[in-house]
């Protein structure tokens, strides 16, 4: 468990005993971890449970993904390499790049050129790291960094690392140690499917040394454009979905996700993207702002609910990856705003707000 | 203190022994506040100092006025508010309309019609704040809530509300339960000047109550086309930098901010655009996306050293008041960084990894 504020030095600190840390391994940090978990009142009430947000936006750089990283990039410079290397066009490359520059070592991004949005690499691009674009889609950028890492003294830090879960899995722990007990459900976005396994993996080795007794069932929800595991498919060839953090048709982690479900009797749902950018709006009346993303799990518990599939008077945690500032553009036109403009005067104002 | 990471439940109960609480004041909380100080190694090597970055863009809504605003709400509830309203096109509308819509309260944020970038407010249209464009600038745009909070039924949560100052002021208690002592030197952005006077109520009464045998010198740092403070001057007409969050040129708190620098023996700097942009990518590369405002602390610190006015071997504290991901197009221009396009093929990308 993390110590007090006052102390806490990151996740290798604080979850060493659970981690594969050698004496060799710097103690890398940037803080992640030690993230929120928020009481959602009214979603509570909606769903007849006891809900809590894992808020994991309020990492370094904005997602979860930080938690995987920093182990990885940690096991990197104890295995001597100077370079890291990854294909991503998102959060993953903004973290890469900010343990990277963190730890002095180079980093390269490979996107699929044409429609780069560099907003988009804007993270990975203010903490140094070298973007390159390749004539290729994605699958190209993954393949040739998979390539390069195997012959090149370069490490990859995309999701085929091993220990990115390793990190991942201390969500978990968090969850268990923040709650005082594991969630009834805990349910979560699914695009890779790396984090679902990830938390089965924490909560298994929390459960093996006696921290909790039995497993939160693992509920993960998945955009019905991009839904191969709820849909029982081996893939999907064009996924589409607003929520582009899990906008991905052939998940790399897919065993290992539905040996997570199947472990914990849990279940995989989908959700359209009119469902998820409700639950979207819900989340940021509770006062938490997260990216289309993250409100996945609770358009799936919403969903759920309306079948008369989620118990009353459970505790249940959806775990929101990422942070909503990562795409404001999704916040404008989900709320379609067009601001009133009226004279400089009181009582022009006033007519307004008496409406 | 706060608590464990287990028990942390916002600013309102790790310090309601130095807030303004009654039995009635609610403990609302996203879970503000608890926000990391991380370990600047390069800068410190750079600065001959111990340098540490209060980290304050991983509150709640991405910025340090959710410290002031929690408290601002809480008492607004208390005091049977059902409405709040402020003047703000930035960080003040987001943590503002975040507050009121977890406490259920409705929010009306003013903004000067004209060049309105709407992505400036997409936080406070996510969390369901009413956006009013007049026809006027910003201080007609004050001018008027201050007369609607007069005679209306509506809490006025501008910075002329006395607990923002009062929530602000944790930031200070923070910086030495973690640093374990207070800095020599407490080095911060000023703009309306709030905040250097609410860590400088922090800090004495830490003192008062013996947590602090001596007060950190606090170096409050302004952008050069907005410095009233550092230049000695009433106010500056036409405020200009890149620096938005600090862009002001009338400070509200210029008389407290004063007395605060006197008190401690501080300073007030100024610095160009070009530095604080320097600055910002030298915080980028320590692993620190903040904004470019932020960035103003560093680069004046930065500027005392090459002038020979920073003493080797002191602990300071940089304070980095909100999240680089608020304006991701700074980054992008700060870095003009054009992505090489290249064939998909093992062979161009090495050719390019290895230069």
């Amino acid at each position: 468990m993390p110590t007090t504020t006052a102390a806490y030095r990151g996740l290798l600190h604080a979850y060493k005993a659970y981690l594969p840390l050698t004496d060799r391994t710097p103690l890398l940090t940037l803080h992640e971890g030690n993230t929120p978990l928020i009481h959602a009142p009214r979603l509570s009430d909606a769903l007849g449970v006891t809900l809590h947000l894992k808020f994991e936006g309020l990492n370094p750089t904005g997602s979860f993904k930080d938690r995987g990283m920093v182990m990885a990039v940690a096991k990197a410079v104890e295995d001597g390499a100077t370079s890291l290397i990854c294909a991503s066009t998102g959060n993953t490359s903004a973290a890469a790049a900010a343990y990277a520059t963190r730890a002095g070592l180079r980093c390269v991004v490979l996107v699929p050129d044409g429609n780069i949005a560099l907003g988009k690499l804007a993270q990975a691009v203010a903490y140094g790291a070298e973007i390159i674009a390749v004539r290729g889609n994605f699958d190209d950028a993954l393949t040739l960094v998979r390539d390069i890492a195997a012959t090149e003294p370069i490490a990859l830090v995309n999701s085929v690392n091993p220990y990115r879960l390793e990190g991942q899995k201390t969500a978990a722990f968090e969850v268990v140690d923040q709650l005082g007990r594991a969630p009834d459900i805990l349910a979560l976005p699914v695009g890779n499917a790396g984090n679902i396994s990830a938390y089965h993996k924490g909560f298994r080795e929390y459960h093996t040394h006696g921290k909790i007794s039995r497993l939160p069932r693992l509920w993960g929800v998945q955009a019905a454009g991009a839904a191969p595991l709820a849909l029982g498919l081996s893939h999907v060839a064009q996924p589409e979905t607003i929520a582009t953090a899990i906008r991905i048709g052939n998940p790399a982690s897919a065993h290992l996700a539905r040996e997570a479900v199947r472990d914990t009797n849990g279940l995989f749902e989908a959700v359209t993207d009119d469902e998820i950018l409700h639950a979207y709006r819900l989340l940021a009346r509770e006062g938490v702002f997260c990216e289309p993303a993250s409100a996945t799990p609770v358009a799936g518990l919403l969903k759920l609910k309306a079948q008369g599939n989620l118990d009353a008077g459970q505790h249940v945690v959806a775990v929101l990856t990422g942070n909503g500032l990562k795409d404001p553009g999704t916040a404008l036109k989900a709320n379609a705003v067009e601001p009133l403009v009226v004279d400089a005067t009181l009582s022009a104002v006033l007519s307004v707000i008496r409406g």
